[in-house]
């Protein structure tokens, strides 16, 4: 049984979209799993009333605050201990649940799942990370945003975070890694790549194919791609926004019928609510970050992922690798 | 009459496609244009022989030696001083061109400019300002990859340098500015954005806007955005991958007769080929720089750029600009 509390509060189309979301998971999710809708009694009790689907795997948790999209991330969540937000994570921190997503202000669950959830030994920032699409498999983009600068050895610790987690959610034995840069050659770059490359490229457990310049991520080179939040944040907003003009030109190009239903296919494969949220990588618990537009199908999704990171044991994996990765740092003589 | 020095040894289509998007330049160029095409006499008096459009609008300027994609930029253009880039960038030092462009190493493009034709006074850094489609007007971003990093001041300056060239190149009386952040609020992002969002808003001369988020580049919220190098660089490869990812797709989908034409229209407005080569601003000169396979088409439009930047006499205006621009900063009081 996964058990994963729903941020029934979060988001623009907060409350429905949560919840006709989080019964869509149930339809679809047999009986291995169990939904925790928190946010205010009243309006989810009668948002699930009579739904069949709701029975004995849906549970409401009351939480009496919400935060808003505009307030300041770390203030609002220790001034608001019974947000949704924050009554979500601790549920997970006292083993109440397993798992937890949110639509609602991304500064907020970031900053809430650090504070509740805490960051995995070894890890000093956690990471969001992306999916997205490409001519291949997909690539896991980190971190997509949780931090807009970085260091060469943050850069070295959500590459093993990515790499734990692709392999055990895709099922990928030995991920590929590559940073983002803005030229093939390992010299090319500021400090931070130059500094980062080596560090990458000297690690015996990872698969480091070298540097990726922005057209490679298209064309799906790595299956776990390396960035400061700042690069990650831009591209990812900037891809989204891509597709979504690219599909408006396309379905008034090609809005005859026969193309329709492949037309349908590419931008389903372009839509990221299709993938379904970003998981913050590297804290003690499963934490997905939806968009703030998320419409149903995505909070369904989402639910999805959280599920198979729960199942797959990734945070425990991680923690292996870390500690691992922090044995061998303290054997290696200093350089 | 304009001059256009055309590198025709540059590229991977060389010496074919320089030469024949030259040819096609002066076929749509009236009697105005004159294209010098810089590289090895013997082989371009071959191709060039028997074109009635030749004629004496076209000359070939002779250079013994070419630099290499692979080559360390900035020491071949020391070491080949009659490379094509090289002489190319000479002749418009000794006033015998108006502008040069070309397919070749970017980085030797950039180092042979800097080095040939000087940084204005008051440019630190040069800067690559690439136009890409959005869903309105095309957006200048700059800098797209002159320089890996960059400092407060040095984004003020790309704002300058990118409203003067597109109120000249595109007729805009006062061009929006945008800084590319992670956020909407001025607070966002690291040092760097929070310190260059202030010179901007503080300068009564700029249409500053704000911050831009990657999704709003698409949408056409900006005239001129401002991004550091390694952004710039990451985001503008990335977009014309994904635009020729999406594109294929595209193609795949809709192939039937009917929606043929309005998917030609779609690929070409995406196609960064019809937007003709990306201009280093900041230097004492027109510097056109090409993709490294662009095709005739890319290479005659890249002409049409060239000749819009000295017949609205770009570099002057810029010139004066910045001449404005350190004068009101040495009258202003040290903070």
């Amino acid at each position: 049984m996964v058990r994963v509390a729903v941020d029934a509060m979060g988001g623009d189309g907060a409350p429905d979209a949560p919840v006709e979301g989080a019964l869509s998971a149930l339809r679809d999710g047999g009986e291995e799993l169990e939904v925790l809708l928190v946010g205010d009694p009243a309006v989810l009790e009668r948002l699930v009333g009579d739904e069949p689907e709701a029975g004995d795997r849906l549970r409401v948790v009351p939480a009496d605050e919400t935060i808003g999209m505009d307030e300041p991330p770390a203030r609002a969540v220790r001034r608001k201990a019974d947000s949704s937000i924050v009554v979500g994570l601790e549920l997970q921190r006292r083993g109440e649940a397993d798992a937890f997503i949110s639509a609602g202000s991304t500064g907020a669950v970031m900053a809430a799942s650090v504070l509740v959830l805490r960051p995995l030994p070894g890890v000093d920032r956690p990471a969001v990370g992306a999916m997205v699409p490409t001519s291949g498999t997909p690539t896991l983009v980190l971190d997509a945003g949780a931090n807009v600068d970085a260091r060469p050895h943050h850069l070295h610790q959500f590459a093993h975070l990515g790499v734990t987690y692709y392999r055990d959610v895709r099922g990928e034995p030995e991920p590929r890694v590559g940073l983002l840069n803005v030229g093939e050659e390992e010299a090319k770059g500021d400090e931070l790549r130059t500094a980062a490359h080596r560090r990458l490229r000297e690690d015996p457990d990872l698969s480091f194919v070298g540097n990726v310049e922005g057209h490679g991520i298209i064309e799906g080179e790595v299956d776990v791609l390396v960035c400061d939040g700042f690069a990650g944040n831009v591209l990812l907003k900037f891809y989204e926004s891509v597709a979504g003009f690219v599909s408006d030109l396309l379905l008034r190009a090609a809005g005859d019928a026969p193309a329709g239903r492949e037309v349908e296919e590419i931008l389903q494969l372009l839509d990221y609510r299709e993938h379904g949220g970003a998981p913050l990588l590297g804290v003690d618990g499963v934490s997905i970050i939806c968009h703030g537009d998320s419409p149903p199908r995505a909070l369904r999704n989402a639910v999805g992922v959280a599920v198979r990171s729960v199942e797959s044991g990734t945070v425990e994996d991680m923690r292996e690798d870390l500690r691992a990765l922090s044995e061998r740092a303290a054997r290696r003589p200093p350089a």
